[in-house]
């Protein structure tokens, strides 16, 4: 469906919305959820109206140890099955694949034998003709596939419109932007949005947006990426994920017109569970160090450790960030 | 001057900062902060190249008890010298005022006679005669004076427009939006936005924005609100204020471009000061009781009551606003 624009009193049929938490949340806590909390995800997301719950990565075993991640970190067919059955409900489920991390011929299986309906192909700009190698294969054996171009903040728009150009071209269903950083504020989430629908429209490709919210940035810019003709929307409960983490769905859900969507399990779900992994000691969400990466548009990753260490001295920290990064 | 339009590369000189962290903040703390507290915050605003800072409140001591508040609930001229002596700096001093809470003839001197440069009146829409009445009386005496319409999300755009022309007409010097509730989204602070510069534009008056965070939005809607012209800009550190607090300073400062702003003695103050004062248990800032009456475009004090008895049963705070507000 071409990228449409809506209003704030309109509701946009095309819109969708991701549940990432696992995924992104399972970069806190390496991916060990207990099955009953996913269990009562998977309800949560259904009852909320969720269009898309993804389970995790499919990273290959050959470079990870299963002994060292939970097992979202994989998604294996029947880890899947163990939770939602043949998936008998309107809500379709999708992994993420990394270019380069993922043992394609081993792990995806046929269409028909997954209820896997969408795989999710991770990348940065420069290995865009491997990630499209990769969609290609998904499709090929049945899946919805989507190309999702990491950090694309610090890709200058001229390789970023020839990548779209080459996606435009392939099989892909939906070419996602993803802030990677959490660095972009509204004004260039637009411009990014506005560059990715117009490809959208003339290839007929969907577009999403994967916000951090480093700036308190990712709830505005998802639904400014929304106002300008984004669909597929990536939240996850409580925001949890990587450093600042992302888009609450609590929020989203707060936000969207569609009556289909509805808040409240997922406030039942917020207060149930993700207030319980809180209080186990799992941390992400905004802090000043991710602040920090992200007004200097770098990887959070030294921010993290910052804040694992419960460093404060702020100033130091962003003086040798400065040095280190800039 | 008249409003101007920006991006994100170029900075536009018109555009100045407003640190309310004495004044929001004290709401969160009735207004005790230390002496010691207050001098280096001051000193942090000079150096971050602060325009105005903010000490608190001018009210009436008949209506409110000097036992039960910190003296910036009542900023009298020798507390005030207190910290600043003759504030031999560039940067200016304001007070609020708010209507019908506030001894004009017994508080407020003449300028000559008092460091403070503005008094903003904080008023409600059905309050504005009152409001340039009081801003007329201290323009009289000497001030710049600014009026802060405050819950501006609940109110329809004919009230706001008539109001706007009356201040227009009036020798206020600046018109503030305040989403107090922190409800909106950048699409309506874009509209209200551009509705007030036009005011603005046609009566030679500054436009201000004092957002709060209830959605996570008041970063975003503040610079949202820079980008239309918008060119007063309220900021606190580390977001303290009321409930869910406001637009963060080290946000703030992070974004501006003027090479006067700094962000260095905003980070080692906030390092230094405000997280002393969240382990002292101070409580301000972003949490899901205030994103559901931000949501729902009301009042945070029943928020604020939740999130201080520890009630983390959000959905049925959520159903119990909703059959008490709405």
């Amino acid at each position: 469906m071409a990228p449409q624009k809506g209003t704030l009193l309109s509701y946009r049929p095309d819109i969708q919305v991701l549940d990432a938490t696992l995924r992104d949340g399972g970069l806190v806590n390496s991916f060990y959820f207990t099955d009953e909390f996913v269990k009562k995800l998977y309800k949560a997301n259904v009852d909320a109206g969720v269009d898309y719950m993804e389970f995790g990565y499919k990273a290959s075993k050959e470079l990870f140890d299963v002994n060292k991640f939970g097992k979202w970190k994989f998604c294996d067919e029947e880890s899947i099955r163990g939770i939602v059955g043949d998936n008998d409900t309107d809500m379709k489920i999708s992994v993420m694949a990394d270019v380069g991390r993922t043992d394609l011929e081993h792990d995806i299986l046929d269409r028909k034998d997954s209820v896997i309906d969408l795989v999710r192909v991770a990348t940065y700009i420069n290995t865009i003709p491997a990630a499209i190698d990769m969609a290609e294969y998904c499709k090929r054996k049945g899946y919805e596939t989507s190309i999702n171009i990491m950090a694309v903040s610090t890709s200058n728009d001229k390789d970023v419109q020839q990548a779209l150009e080459l996606i435009g071209q392939s099989s892909v269903d939906m070419i996602y932007i993803v802030d990677s950083y959490g660095s972009m504020y509204p004004e260039q989430i637009r411009s990014l949005a506005e560059m990715h629908t117009e490809v959208g429209q003339k290839y007929n490709k969907k577009i999403g947006v994967h916000a951090h919210n480093n700036q308190q940035m990712a709830f505005a810019n998802t639904i400014e990426a929304t106002a300008m003709g984004v669909s597929m929307l990536d939240a996850t409960m409580s925001g949890m994920g990587r450093g600042a983490g992302n888009c609450a769905m609590e929020a989203l859900m707060g936000f969207l017109k569609n009556p289909k969507y509805k808040i409240t399990p997922v406030l039942r779900f917020v207060q149930e569970e993700m207030l319980k992994l809180k209080a186990e000691g799992l941390v992400w969400g905004y802090d000043i160090p991710y602040l920090l990466t992200g007004i200097l548009n770098v990887h959070p990753r030294s921010a993290i450790d910052c804040v694992k260490q419960g460093n404060t001295d702020y100033v130091e920290f962003y003086k040798e960030l400065w040095d280190k990064e800039c």
